[in-house]
């Protein structure tokens, strides 16, 4: 690195935290999660405007790819913490719920999905037919956990039973959009297919290999607490695996996540605070970077008449798909009618995830510039629109969040909230 | 970023984990600093040994940028928590013997360095040759502060008086070696002499302007805590403190450095482990790659038999050099012959600091290549030293470290424990 970008990268950074700072802090106050700001800073320097030319001057060319490297570091820590925070625990004794819940928002939107690809395939050059709509299919069905945690959290949901329902819900359906998501890009065949055949045996070693190895280096978490050995072993498979994985032709993310869900928790002793502790500061770090260089690539300035067609189409899909589906799962299960509302509303956020699966979609080009902007954009709607959705609902509540999040339902219908009869039933 | 490039950022942070981890571990097991083992594995990896074909493959040529902007970024946090944890309220009550002790261990290896630069400038094709004098009496003259401090409480010696006065006295020797060598830097004229001219204007604002605005953003940790909308303020401010020492032509530790000086410790509730621990997770992440890097710049194959005598010239000056001036300033201050010369033994491990000076040398071309490889190993050589010896006089006073570090001494001498005392002696 010459002096020049070492000055730039530097300089770089200030604007990516100042923006995404800001811009997440006025979010905020109005009552959004920050990465709906943070989007927003990287669509309002990114080529909407001015034709790029404040990105451009904050973010030289030259000093893009350390950049792009510091955020894809981000992203894989934070994909381990997704994965990591998955806690099946939590489906216990309201597995019958969330699991129809999440079927029933992730299938409808996914099938709303791929009959609005079929229908506008014919105006995006796509790579891969099959691929695109599997792809769009999948971008529609994604419900953004971390955001959804987030929400419930300011809220004050994250105690009730539609917090935990909701979670449940979001993590399950997460599980489902990733691997729609994994199929999309194995159909569109992005890299060398010989390779994908490879996945099975990557499975088998993550599982098989990886997993006890790592139970066995966190052997003495329980008593001692967790060690900096530890912690650098959890480094090395974490990069390994996102390695392998993009090694492969699949994304890094995958592999991120995947490590997440296998890393041992601990036994007596919870380890997640001690391990995603460390971590946050580095993904708190550099997060933003991703979000605001993936908004960046958004060109609204190229959208038009047709696009703004396009980008009602794909708002109504998402949303009546998700929110039908999610609602139609929730009432299947006797929850009161305000409170799968509120259900629905919540599965209906986007945010970050989708922001991450669209840029997977543009970085193999399964989709092109034009669609991954409007896809951005809905992804900031439907996220922006949680907030004032549920503050309605509550107001109908009687204007007490703890009357919306605790519901009672029938046991004895079709939900199940204890463990026994949510095995017999349904 | 392609994703060959991705995979094999993914591959080079597992190379850079692995051997830092490794070596680090197996140099700790050794009684050393880990610091010495992550040098030693970038030696070994860097082009003196198969003309550096290990490196070239575990770190290709085109993720090398990405690599460098990392470390550096570990490096300026590294150097902030260098700034931050700089005690000024330790020296109280000792700081007669520690100004004695680190103004007499950096003057003599100072003057001894110049003497060998004016000696040997001739067989390097120096750029400035007052710059290069300098820059080698500020080299002689460093000691490492993090590593003293490492060593301390490996050896339980970080509670006595002895491991009091050595931390004292090297936070001291520090900030003269850092001045030193921002003179030299300034004198060998690397970057535009009149932006330099700017340096006073940057200490102004520093001190009048941003030290200020931090207290006042700090103002409620004292009752709430650190935020992240503190911590956030804090690296913006590190990061332009570090683009403008960048800017103006001096290396962005120092803007890191004094960043970490002002910034505010908090009032009645110390903020140090809450701000630091923050950032030990990226730099701990990022800091061995800084290490590895900088060690793989040496090449020990292209070190002849000329170089082979000035590398002993170059121990033997820096070793007498701080060691006997250590020494002296210790004895001045009537503290006992085994204390004076344990506490001479830990200001001459140069470890860390001095690699980080060292690569700022040759990134200004102050010196070349070959005598950058022949400092690197006398900063492996003094740091290594220090273990064994003090284990040495650890047997001499009878095996006990608190025997070694808890030593007496004539308050009514020269050397002056009391707050009122040490005002009114020397």
């Amino acid at each position: 690195m010459t002096a020049h970008q070492v000055q730039w990268l530097f300089l770089g950074l200030v604007a990516i935290l100042t923006l995404s700072g800001l811009f997440g802090a006025a979010a905020r106050r109005l009552g959004q999660p920050a990465v709906v700001g943070e989007i927003l800073a990287g669509i309002l320097i990114g080529p909407s405007l001015f034709g790029g030319a404040v990105a451009d001057a904050l973010l030289p060319a030259d000093i893009r790819p350390a950049l792009t490297a510091l955020a894809n570091l981000g992203l894989a820590l934070f994909m381990f913490a997704i994965g990591y925070e998955l806690r099946f625990a939590e489906l216990r004794g309201r597995s019958g719920l969330a699991v129809r819940v999440s079927v029933f928002s992730v299938a409808l939107p996914f099938v709303l999905g791929v009959l609005l690809a079929l229908g506008i395939a014919g105006a995006h050059p796509v790579r891969s037919r099959a691929g695109f709509v599997l792809f769009l299919g999948a971008a529609m069905s994604v419900t953004a956990f971390p955001v959804l945690a987030r929400i419930l959290a300011d809220r004050g949901l994250d105690r009730t039973r539609l917090g935990g329902v909701a979670l449940a819900g979001a993590a399950l359906s997460d599980l489902f959009a990733w691997g729609l998501l994994g199929l999309a890009v194995t159909v569109a065949g992005a890299a060398g297919q010989q390779r994908m055949l490879l996945v099975p045996v990557y499975l088998a070693v993550m599982s098989l290999g990886v997993r006890p190895l790592l139970k066995r280096v966190f052997a003495g978490a329980d008593e001692h607490g967790v060690s900096p050995a530890m912690i650098g072993a959890l480094l090395v498979a974490l990069l390994l695996s996102c390695w392998a994985t993009e090694w492969m032709g699949i994304h890094f993310i995958f592999g991120a996540f995947l490590l997440g869900a296998i890393a041992p928790r601990g036994g007596r002793r919870d380890l997640s605070t001690e391990v995603t502790g460390r971590f946050e500061a580095v993904s708190g770090l550099l997060l933003p970077a991703y979000f605001v260089l993936a908004a960046t690539r958004v060109n609204l300035a190229e959208v038009g008449l047709s696009g703004i067609g396009e980008l009602a189409l794909i708002l109504l899909t998402a949303v009546i798909g998700k929110f039908a589906g999610a609602y139609a799962g929730a009432r299947v299960s006797a929850v009161p009618k305000l409170q799968s509302a509120a259900l629905a509303t919540l599965m209906n956020a986007r945010g970050l995830t989708e922001i991450v699966i669209l840029t997977v979609g543009l970085q193999l080009a399964v989709i092109d510039t034009q669609l991954y902007s409007l896809l951005v954009v809905m992804a900031l709607v439907t996220t922006a629109m949680a907030g004032p959705v549920l503050q309605l609902l509550e107001r109908r509540a009687g204007g007490d969040a703890r009357r919306l999040g605790d519901f009672e339902y029938d046991h004895q219908s079709l939900g199940s909230v204890p463990r026994i009869s949510s095995k017999t039933g349904m």
